[in-house]
């Protein structure tokens, strides 16, 4: 096969570039890029790399005429122009962006304070691709958002089984500095990150909707949940911090969530359950795994369950490889066999 | 002034010996050691100082004698042994350590997991010295731990005034690698820490109990706390991030908060409160200062208070120096002037 | 005395601004901006001090009518237009800038890459305000850089007494990322320097003429030196790694290195000697000492020298001070108490 | 084909057992340990593998009855045993230690501060396997260091061409804390680390002799190195900084060392020539390559030769890899297909 990829220069299209040119069923990777100087992009990734770097001109007929699925790793606002015409052609699709996430428009007005050029039609026909819990899948894929991705992960078994309060979701999530993309700025300047913790957007990240569309999903009246983010000072890794109440009605908790976790990620290939042991971001930085656990606490009823993922791995261009396995019916770890870095 | 330090060699210690070297109204430090080889203690703090280094050899008697007051900045199991004997002589002593801090010692049995070895009568006899909630004070004063000052001046005003659902408190605390004290062990081995995020003793740590001590003599009903530690990969300060459900009755929220924290911290010289806006840790690191800023979610009705200090310094030095100012009547900023590193 | 602070929205300028308002014999520290909105710039300093922010618009005459100094933390290109002004009036100037550094126009639009303003005239009443080798200095202090300051201390008298081959210096030097100023870049984003090390300006570093300027005062026949220059992934230290092949007529090398010197700094305030151990950048950061040790290598008859301060304080704002207190006749170590931060 | 590992709970040994495992020509990796628990030793392993982990108890007939080649990671000291049994059964064997590399026992003595347990003769039969200059091999190949590696491949074509005057190379080498393994100590503590630059063993490093023996091979009169290593606050990448005069007989430099590092590396998969650009740590940390770039300055006519490997790859497991590659007759870069981190 031969695959397109839009928007390589940023950190997810770099990791994505790189996994997909170790696809043991991809051919070609070839890089389509609005930029006028081809040369630069190719430059990007030729230096210590001998596999052909391709570079062209953004064309989407192009694309679809000479690959058998495209990537965006493009930034918000660009895929909501060519999405309509990418479906009509049935044409497969992994978007990396967040503007195909959000059934709903004004949602998206609300939370990425632009405008969005999809209809809800368009919107309607997408796949949220968070791979553990989608079966068969539409041609467009939007693919989940990192801190989705960890925190949707770790609450599944608990709002699917209903085995907590739905209005007691505390979040705490926590990044590296490449979740914050590569643009120059004040907050990811080296002298103002490093020996620093800085929490932002309390309660306005962006990916807030979409977590709260999919857990409504599982349980259509769960309550709004309580969610912040942190900048660590380090590159890749994001872990969220999950509490949530127990309902009164559980009991023998302990079993019964280890029983859930286990149940649901199942033969997950990607998904290690921890239980009562707390993963760390060492445990799966530079792979595309998740490693979920937790520790309840019976004084207060809450449960604190901890996910963990690399934010360019499984939040964002692992997954994408492992939305594009599914879609075509490949093995589902096919190009994602990296370890961790960990030693 | 002469003053006696007990446990120089930790980080808590060396910050300290720095302090009251400084500190205007302290002529001369007095370092006692129950280590054999004096010079090597000296040799710590001589390369670069011209302060003459006094080190003796460990004698509580001598200590009495020669000094106006003793900090001790030993491990656990150490002060016990000398507290009755300091009180009866009416010494005023600043303890860093956790030995004096829980009135009740089954407590101490179960937090830190070793025999108590100080009896109810002379517990009772301490004054816990979180110097912003402390009037006349004992000869004893339990210096709080680090977490335990953080988390209890972020939710001072929030108990005292009654403006929360008193069982609905979670604290997500992260530290810099300091706040584990200078001994090797692999968790704070380079390797293990660089570009890692890891959380450790999730309801388990030690000073959990001196939070709940200190909330109930603040609020009696107040309900148990969910409390998660973590360890960011820097050297110094701390973030105690605090989730909690406003009460039902309290209305105009974000206008009582902040008249609230104003109330409570007004006149405090170590306090700054930014209201909506969130500190991160540069802001303090380096002083004295404790921040506290908050968000007010109206949907889920989570206020989120961000409470964040230096750990060896409002944690434990810093505060150490504050209780002394106090008991001795002087300024409370005495020896305290430094501003944070911050560029 | 009341100083004028030009330029103090730097790494340099807020580290100057700290000092100077801790000093001893200043009263009143005032700010000069060319920015427009003044409450912005007293913003960055008002929010954890209580010390007074006095920003007035920049006007020289008001600087000269009201302080008896003004020191300049300014980019290159500003302070050629004043300094004549400056020193017509008998105004102490302390220039932390590079603008005055070099007694050669032509050596200045080399390494600077931008045309002179100011007359060799004026050049040449300036004094080099390298501290601890200046004795009467001018109104107008040239404050050297930070390389520079490192490696001239590092060289000195094994320059000065001629103790080595004056062909052979070769200067390996790293420096903290506050080094390269506030100014985003590609280089200082944090993903970049983190987990890296990345050399820059090898041989082509602007320190190097006012480094070979003063080399050639000490020694006439002083030969060119060899110059990389790295970026450490810390905020502060610079450490400078000299190389030097001691001169054939030298015996008793150990002896002569540890006594050139021992004579050379002995009684200066702010330099420690560590004779063969070589100090670490820990060992300085924070303070404004300089720290240098050595070793010789019998079979290569080459000394490794190793010379190490904090950037911001020796090798600018702490160095600036000195200036200053020699300049008015103060004790050197006014307002420079601060031990390193070293725990 | 199936291999042994013997030592593989360190750094390298951590990273030797995952390219080994996702080697194309193997079959199977066996993990054998003198350490009596098995399980342990397994554990470290499978926590997100679901590769099987193969752990035996170490013993050399059966190493040698079930596997095709071994290698060891071991600290100094134990493959001395075991080397002169391994050579009679002609089995081949890769030891990253560093007991075989020195032809001469009293060096090892020298410098390893132990005595040596190996024979003249059993040390001349041995392969010093730093691959992009071995052409057939013994059966036991003794891995260079990771400093050695750095050092020799950035100055190969100046030494063995004669390019710079044999008595003036001073190499100014840094590494990352993985370079000093995984025992915990004091100067690998996270505080002691973290923000600092220390520097450490200037002129007693034990790769010093390796890399001398090898260059006396290339030129027999090459004199002594100057080598000072240091400790970056990274976890992996090494970079040696080499400083040489060129020869007064060459002319047209910057050619003739262009042309010279062209022709040596030509064809070489893992080593990238920059010329006159400086390569960092980050373009090659993950990876096998060697990248070197140099700086040719006419002034004082010397080169500066940067050459960056990842300490634990080329400078230990992947040079590993690829030596057992070569004794095989396998493509040179099977197994090593793996890209740097670099986003």
């Amino acid at each position: 096969m031969n695959v397109a990829i839009v928007g390589v220069t940023g950190y997810s299209g770099t990791v994505l570039w790189r996994l997909l040119n170790q696809h043991p069923n991809i051919q070609r990777v070839n890089i389509y890029t609005q930029q006028s100087d081809l040369t630069a992009v190719s430059k990007q990734f030729n230096w210590v790399s001998d596999q052909s770097i391709n570079v062209f001109k953004f064309d989407i007929a192009d694309i679809m005429t000479n690959n058998d699925a495209v990537f965006f790793a493009t930034p918000a606002g660009v895929t909501g122009g060519y999405a309509a015409e990418l479906m009509n052609n049935d044409f497969p699709v992994i978007d990396l962006s967040g503007d195909l996430r959000l059934k709903d428009p004004a949602q998206y007005k609300k939370w990425y304070h632009q405008e969005p050029n999809v209809s809800h039609e368009t919107l309607s026909k997408v796949t949220y691709g968070l791979t553990e819990f989608t079966a068969a899948t539409a041609t467009y894929i939007a693919n989940p958002g990192c801190y989705a991705t960890a925190t949707l992960m770790g609450l599944a078994p608990l709002v699917q089984e209903r085995l907590i309060d739905l209005n007691s979701v505390i979040v705490d999530a926590k990044s590296g500095v490449t979740g914050s993309g590569k643009k120059l700025s004040r907050a990811t300047h080296f002298v103002d990150v490093d020996e620093n913790f800085a929490m932002y957007k309390v309660n306005q990240h962006q990916h807030i909707p979409e977590i709260m569309q999919q857990l409504r999903e599982w349980a259509p009246d769960m309550g709004p949940i309580q969610f912040a983010t942190g900048l660590l000072p380090i590159k890749r890794g994001l872990m969220a911090t999950i509490y949530a109440k127990i309902s009164d009605e559980v009991s023998d908790v302990d079993d019964v969530i280890a029983s859930a976790f286990r149940a649901t990620y199942m033969d997950k290939p990607f998904v290690k359950i921890m239980d009562n042991q707390i993963p760390d971001l060492r445990l799966i930085a530079g792979s595309n795994f998740t490693a979920i656990g937790w520790s309840y606490n019976p004084v207060t009823r809450v449960v604190t369950v901890v996910s963990v993922i690399d934010n360019l791995m499984k939040g964002a261009a692992g997954q994408a490889v492992q939305n594009f396995n599914k879609y075509f019916g490949l093995s589902e770890t096919a190009g994602l066999t990296q370890l961790p870095d960990f030693v």
